[in-house]
């Protein structure tokens, strides 16, 4: 089975692609979707454009998106709810199931610590999928976390 | 020339399309898009499928989107955005130009009264488009209110 975790972000929209064979998880893409120097519509059509791209290269059985943190930030928020708006509809239209989680839920289940902080999530994200460490920024480790969440609900 | 102007909400998208010869503008078609019985990702699908019907059916030169408005509801605001970054890929997909008001702005051009109440705004939507009265809710006179706003900027 391959999962194809999403972590939408107003600059960059993280990306993770594992593979699931019984228990055990394998990395087999991940990165970063993002042009800061784009407009809001713009960066929207780019975003969506591109994870179109990835669901056709990556052909993921499941996609998971975190679900939207309620930021002290109502500005990001809104910015960051329009880019999921986006992949949740290209995702839909690919007809790929989307599964969404908390990033507290993540957290639960990925580092069993839904408080945990970013350097801890991306340790065991790395131990998780059997690599020494995760390179980029949080949203890679972040995307990566998604994906191993989902890993499990698909194994239910 | 054609406008299209969009009135992304939680439950109901309203739209409305107008046709601007010189000063004199006319509607062409307005309603709701929605359905209350659908899950939020499905909901976003069938928004933005039913927003590129219209946009194949209405062909307009120009999409109004009303911005934002950061309400005290964050829930809602989270649920319009997410409908909002669909309604704008699926507008910037189809290679239509976009612009986005405040809703304030909106008031103020149509009405005269960045703060006037829904009942004002549909009273003057209808005198400006030379009908009688504006059926349905209220996401439908918006809707025609970001049409006749878009008017404005695009005889500029």
């Amino acid at each position: 089975m391959i999962i194809l975790g999403i972590d939408p972000g107003t600059v960059r929209v993280g990306y993770g692609v594992i593979e699931v064979t019984g228990r055990a998880l394998k990395i087999l893409d991940c990165g970063v979707i993002g042009d800061k120097n784009r407009g809001a519509a713009e960066r929207l059509a780019y975003i969506g454009n591109e994870v179109r791209a990835l669901i056709k290269k990556c052909r993921p059985d499941i996609i998971g998106v975190e679900q939207i943190y309620f930021s002290k930030n109502k500005k990001t928020a809104i910015s960051v709810a329009e880019a999921r708006g986006v992949i949740v509809f290209v995702a839909k239209s690919m007809e790929i199931p989307i599964l969404e989680f908390t990033p507290s839920d993540i957290k639960s289940v990925v580092a069993g610590d839904g408080r945990c902080d970013k350097k801890s999530l991306r340790k065991m994200v790395a131990i998780t999928l059997g690599v020494e460490k995760i390179d980029g920024p949080d949203d890679v480790s972040d995307a990566l976390a998604i994906a191993i969440r989902a890993s499990f609900e698909g194994l239910k």
